[in-house]
């Protein structure tokens, strides 16, 4: 087991009009999260823009991040490819650069057999010595994992964690039991985090806590300290800002946030949308009320 | 508000061949349950098989469970039609037979507007003074309750409980944040019990209860009592017997348990298959985990 | 073989407000549509609202139909049920009415495996003497025929044609391959129907030929006769109907076509909408259309 | 309008092991195209799996082809991407390279508005001088180009063929009906060619072209003749490619066939998996059935 635990914010991907990583805006969240406690960082998940993305500015997003971060909290690295080979070649370029962990995730346009699906994300985790985390999408990414491919990659000793960004909770224990002791779960921003917790989860890996990770921090530590009352209370609150990002575009929303709290960290790649007017005044709402629900909530 | 909570059994409709109720494997049925602790009853529900039966079959097993039930316990029936007349025909039958409340479910043929569901809705809970429970369950029904018309429902002074069957936990408390104080919320068998409870539910109408009542009664005391660790204990295990009727027919899953459990109640109404051999012994597994977990779980 | 070919219209049911059936309408419709020369009749097809009419109402239906026709043109009658026994009722009471074909739907709540649909059409086609048309409707029934399914049917003596309404017409083609010899096939209003006449069809059978019955025939008439060139410029224009019936609902475009033409058949069963004014316009420009390019259109 | 026409097949890429161009195989392919009387050639499509293949590996794919083709026949280079701007860069660079056209196609991770999807497909037909096909591909892609869509990308002056390759035949028609005399529509393995011609239109880009080109030829000139019957004799034959096509993997199926035929060109990229012996044998029946049909076939 890796030891990952917490709260891990999916790093949007701050880039500029012309394509160059924006390092500066990136080292200032990186920052940051860290002083807001979060417990790990995940540059290159779905809110990161991976899909956007080419291998150049990828791989500068995973230097500055871990360069930035200098060993305080652990750098999960998301690989995203369609072939094994490419997969292959960022989890061992990005081993190099000194990630901490890998976020796999396989991208696809035929679909692939369960056999295809276990062989790809085998050969990602023995591409390197890192702990290596399962991620599943099915509402934006052309393949799923199934129960049986799940179960079957549990018992590969770097895979022992799994972020499902299904809306589906109960699927969530259903790989609880069923790989008991060998795989343990991430909640997405998708599945409410203080249910997630209650049911045995390790954490969140979670675009949102992009934008809120002091609350996020302490909803996780209310949660962990069994405080059930206090942390739905504030989980209630929260839970308007994961709505939002479910309405809007999720890049747009998070970057949109961020450019609230003043990240200048520009608008979603085109031809995505930056984010509206409208979003963006209900954006505002929504951390106003988290904030105020982490004012009103207890210490852990 | 109706003050509905806890656990309420969706009961199998037991149908011999020739299409005549068994009324005596129903009245024990429903004795049964009452015995187990449960806090209500709701025949006519999916896994009561309301979509395979006549008008005249429906009618008389409301008749059967109010009779039986004798009060002790809230009767709960379920009106599904797809059109308002005939929705509201059934309401106002089963409320002169003697319901204490409607479940009340969308049919759909062709796909309707917000504005006609909220208006079916709408017309049921107006045909009788009975509190009437939402039920919405898009894997199966060809119509869904979307956020708004939800929002516009809890309105009506008689709509004040949902049950979402949907996969998607997070939206329960999408509801119970937009509809605050005006919608309470019951769990389904694709969601968690436990985690329901954790974000506010009052408790569940599912089938699997009918199967192990004694266990979920337990499940359900443990969660109100705020003794988390313990109802996860027992809920993990209960959650095979979910997942099991998730895999195979619910309808064929349940009366397949029933007849395990010495309950006569017949095979689904063809052309559903009953439960393979393989699926019964499953199901054999499954509810001797869930009572070796009711041994070990504490009193509430 | 049946012999059945050529334009079968999907009759609306004209209801009134209180249920009742509007005969004179419907014996008016009848009569229509038989002086503009289609090759048969459909009762309580998808666009008949069978699925918002009871069990009286539906034969209350093919009674008028078939006494109208006076044996002019078959009648093929709509049976849909979600149970076995409940298809069989139907087909022997339609059978005994006088009707010259059935239409076999299958109704489901629950997931149906490829046996028990096999066994609920071949249950159907046993109970009576008359030949059975297979309908499957993957937009808006809860099951769908596989190939396998379908070529399994096509052995019994009395299955010889099937109506599908998928989009997918190339699905159509894989049948006839399939099936060579034993099945024909129908189009309906979601093909081309000079398309799927130029691949072997026999005919369609599908709501929009209710509102456009002559410009249909002569469709029909050219495309029978190898005039593709002059069939494609009438199919063109017509097309607009079809389109248009999509995108509005089936049932109102179909009832509010005929209300323009005169007849008195009512509105969809509430809680379908009535077609809106800018539906009727839009009605009453594809109708103009389609009168235009039959005039212009040659003899067969 | 481009003046593309006939048959294009969708060329295979054929990539060793570690990941070169197989350069003697693909200028072979191209040959046999061209000598089988193929109209016009389409490196990059879904067969060419573009998905699979990176920037350099695409780049030369489209050299190879366009020096081989030596101006004989058009050459329309498949551009892909998810951004706007790896979109412009592809299309100038296949354009200065020697393309004739370029096939445009949206890939997507998270969804995009009717306007961002029309600024993508407009910045490619801006980017270059060259006819510019639009891409659909509703099965593979995460993301469709809606009707009103369509017409408005219809009105650019480099804008004016369409391969849409959803399984909806009716699609392509109102496609035509609404965009008249602005866009014309190619056939997809989806479709079948011959309905596709009877409705106006222009030929198809379509991987089975690159396993049967001469029976593909020959389809499509007697459709063009008008032969109609003659050209569904040869028609039924191949469209049992196309099902075996959509049965198994598409590049699989592809790629199988040409080994069959003596290409070297290798199996799918990982993990996609090669063609299964099961697969190798129903294709080797498929193209025997379809020189068998070819050589039945009359002459245009």
């Amino acid at each position: 087991m890796s030891g990952f635990h917490g709260v891990f914010p999916y790093l949007v991907s701050p880039i500029a009009p012309d394509g160059a990583v924006l390092e500066g805006e990136l080292r200032r969240l990186v920052e940051h999260l860290i002083a807001a406690g979060v417990h790990g960082l995940t540059p290159l998940g779905s809110t990161g823009e991976f899909a956007y993305l080419d291998a150049a500015q990828r791989r500068r997003i995973v230097e500055i991040v871990v360069d930035q971060a200098r060993g305080r909290v652990p750098v999960v690295a998301g690989v995203a490819a369609t072939t094994t080979a490419d997969a292959v070649r960022q989890a061992r370029d990005y081993a190099a650069i000194g990630a901490d962990g890998i976020l796999a995730i396989l991208e696809a346009y035929f679909p692939v057999s369960d056999a295809g699906i276990v062989a790809y994300f085998t050969a990602v985790a023995d591409a390197t010595d890192l702990p290596t985390v399962l991620y599943t999408n099915p509402n934006f990414q052309r393949s799923d994992l199934s129960l049986p491919a799940i179960e079957q990659l549990s018992h590969h000793p770097r895979i022992g964690l799994i972020k499902d960004a299904s809306t589906n909770t109960g699927r969530l224990l259903s790989i609880i039991n069923r790989c008991a002791g060998r795989m343990e779960v991430f909640a997405a921003s998708a599945h409410i985090p203080a249910a997630v917790m209650l049911i045995g989860g390790k954490g969140w890996m979670a675009g949102p806590a992009c934008a809120i990770p002091r609350e996020s921090v302490r909803l996780f530590e209310l949660c962990r300290a069994g405080r059930w009352d206090a942390a739905m209370a504030l989980q209630k609150a929260l839970w308007r800002v994961n709505e939002l990002f479910a309405a809007h575009s999720l890049a747009a929303c998070i970057k949109g946030a961020l450019q609230i709290q003043g990240f200048a960290v520009g608008d979603p790649i085109p031809p995505q949308a930056p984010l509206s007017a409208e979003g963006r005044a209900a954006v505002e709402r929504a951390l106003g009320l988290a904030a105020q629900a982490l004012a009103e909530a207890p210490a852990a």
